[in-house]
């Protein structure tokens, strides 16, 4: 998979440059607002005394790492605030390639394209755990794939690109795969404000030492850009607790500390942002899902209904998911998705479509007639 | 050198845990306000609509980098931004160490703490070349100091923490070192808006594919705390311009990019900012440095004065720059300094002084009562 030049910068370049209209659905971009609250904090940080603005500590505002804490669950001194969940799962690699035996990341295929990329720049080695069928993970074949050399195992859910979630029983046996290993599992779980079916569970529910979770606002706040997230290492006075220190030097000595006016935004959004927010997105995606699926039915393809965050993959009869399709799909239909070979081998005959825009259900339309 | 739970905070807590008032001389926080086009220009981005607030281009918002292109005289494909100038000293070195042959970081002791903590993380061997008595850097001693095992050598002009700054010629002297010893020169110059003698000179003036130079808005627009940066690489089509693209992919897959509100207000800082800004806080800070070093010499002490940056070193007769020392003049002058120890060997014996506190003038009263 070639990370550098990331294949999404490709795909989007070409429906921008495409001769007709093209109904976006690449990037993970959410196109709804964000809180009100969220403004209205950055507004008020703008008049803040120049003592707010500068640094902060470099593991995040202590009222932020509180407020986190608290929501899950966890001590504070567990909580980094970190550039986003990128730089979490950065992070969390990084301490546990270095905190555990072995020099493997295990990873999910299909992937997010980072997480390989990431583990390659560490120097780790990379191998990769199928889904099942259904784009379920099957504990039982992760816990065969690992090994002596796996120092750490990364898992998404809700999934990007699948759309799937993994149930408490699911999380707790990859958990307990981490522990038989001695390995670390790194829990990304960006998406767990959109979950459609209550079969979500955060790795955080299962107490041990060889779990990390990330997380971060983008999505659920709707500010990408912001780069606002956070890890949850396990307790300092606990076995992994050299985890969090070693994140905290590498964070402090290639970032020194987030962006300050994001994070003071996103406290004040936090704290004054009620569940009916969050309900309206789910909402707004459940109701795309409906639509979007549907004429996936009518089109005859192949695809994993999401029950959780904003994507779909699906395989359209004698049609691979190929680059050239996928320029022929924004010529001849008007539709931009992605390869799927961008997410690895298993599922390279098949697209991804995000469903982070307010045309899908013109989407839906143009795929179900071309198709038909 | 302890660079993983730094000395600053150990010093800081102390001060403000002690039971009389203390003028922290500390931590390099400016205490004067940003522009005023900087807190209007995040009201105006936190009233943006959704799609602003989504991932910039990774590289930077696209309007900053040619605005930082166009004042420095280079093409916008040079710049990247960066997470401050910590981030982009973190590329700079990484991209070098990967580019050049060697695996050793050359650095100037007294040294700026991050510099060893950041090439020890990246593997790297650390050797320095001390100043002259003066705190002046002999190009010719980086010359002797330099092998064929140096891949980098970082700078730091004006200089933290001697205040002094390296004139055109041994800038020139420097990037020649650097091309004869098949290496990088990174120059940080983030305090290039406090030259008080005219004798700064950006490296950039010297062209070569031998030399980065490193900068950031955190001290010129007193935003420590927003970790807007950025390094300035050789041009893409020359000989180095590997560097651009090694540095890019490592920003890529660590923090994703920097932070959008942060760089959307230093835009609209940087266009609608006058240079009566920046002299007026140069102006304060020349007066500082006057009322300071009147003070160090009714103390007896020896120091370099600065000619550019917000420090001063100084040492006291009889009076070694340990931090048992540092703690002893917070509790019976009330003034609070950095150990000299803090910054290498060379000057182990000096206290290094912050000027960006109002009450700079109690503090020079407090240390000629205490030494007279």
């Amino acid at each position: 998979m070639d990370y550098e030049t990331p294949q999404f910068f490709r795909v989007m370049r070409y429906a921008r440059e495409a001769d007709r209209d093209v109904v976006d659905m690449v990037s993970g971009n959410p196109d709804w607002d964000p809180p009100s609250a969220l403004r209205e904090g950055l507004k008020a940080y703008a008049d803040s005394p120049t003592e707010a603005f500068q640094y902060p500590p470099s593991v995040g505002l202590r009222d932020l790492r509180e407020e986190i804490a608290t929501r899950r669950g966890v001590a504070t001194g567990q909580v980094l605030v970190t550039n986003g969940a990128g730089e979490a799962n950065h992070l969390a690699m990084a301490a546990g390639l270095e905190a555990f035996p072995g020099a493997e990341v295990l990873l999910v295929d299909p992937v997010y394209p980072y997480y390989p990329g990431r583990a390659s720049l560490l120097g780790a080695d990379v191998s990769f755990v199928p889904t099942e069928v259904d784009g379920q993970l099957d504990a039982e074949a992760v816990r065969e794939c690992a090994s002596a050399e796996t120092a750490v195992i990364v898992v998404n859910t809700p999934n990007n690109p699948l759309g799937t979630t993994y149930d408490e029983t699911t999380m707790a046996a990859l958990v307990d795969v981490a522990e038989a290993r001695d390995a670390l599992l790194v829990s990304d779980e960006v998406y767990d404000h959109f979950d459609y079916g209550g079969r979500f569970s955060s790795a955080l529910a299962v107490d041990s030492p060889n779990r990390v979770v990330t997380n971060s606002f983008s999505k659920s706040m709707a500010i990408t850009g912001w780069r606002v997230g956070y890890a949850v290492f396990p307790p300092r006075d606990g076995p992994s607790g050299d985890l969090f220190d070693r994140a905290r030097t590498r964070h402090m000595l290639t970032t020194v500390t987030g962006s300050r006016p994001a994070q003071a935004a996103v406290l004040a959004a936090l704290r004054e942002t009620g569940p009916g927010y969050y309900e309206r997105n789910r909402e707004r995606l459940r109701e795309r899902i409906e639509v979007f699926t549907a004429a996936l039915d009518a089109a005859g393809a192949e695809f994993t209904r999401p029950d959780g965050g904003f994507y779909v993959m699906a395989r359209f009869p004698d049609f691979a998911g190929s680059m050239e399709n996928v320029e022929r799909l924004v010529d001849e239909a008007g539709v931009a998705g992605m390869p799927g070979a961008a997410f690895g081998d298993s599922r390279a005959d098949w697209l991804r479509f995000a469903l982070v825009t307010p045309r899908v259900a013109t989407a839906a339309e143009r795929l179900a007639d071309y198709f038909e």
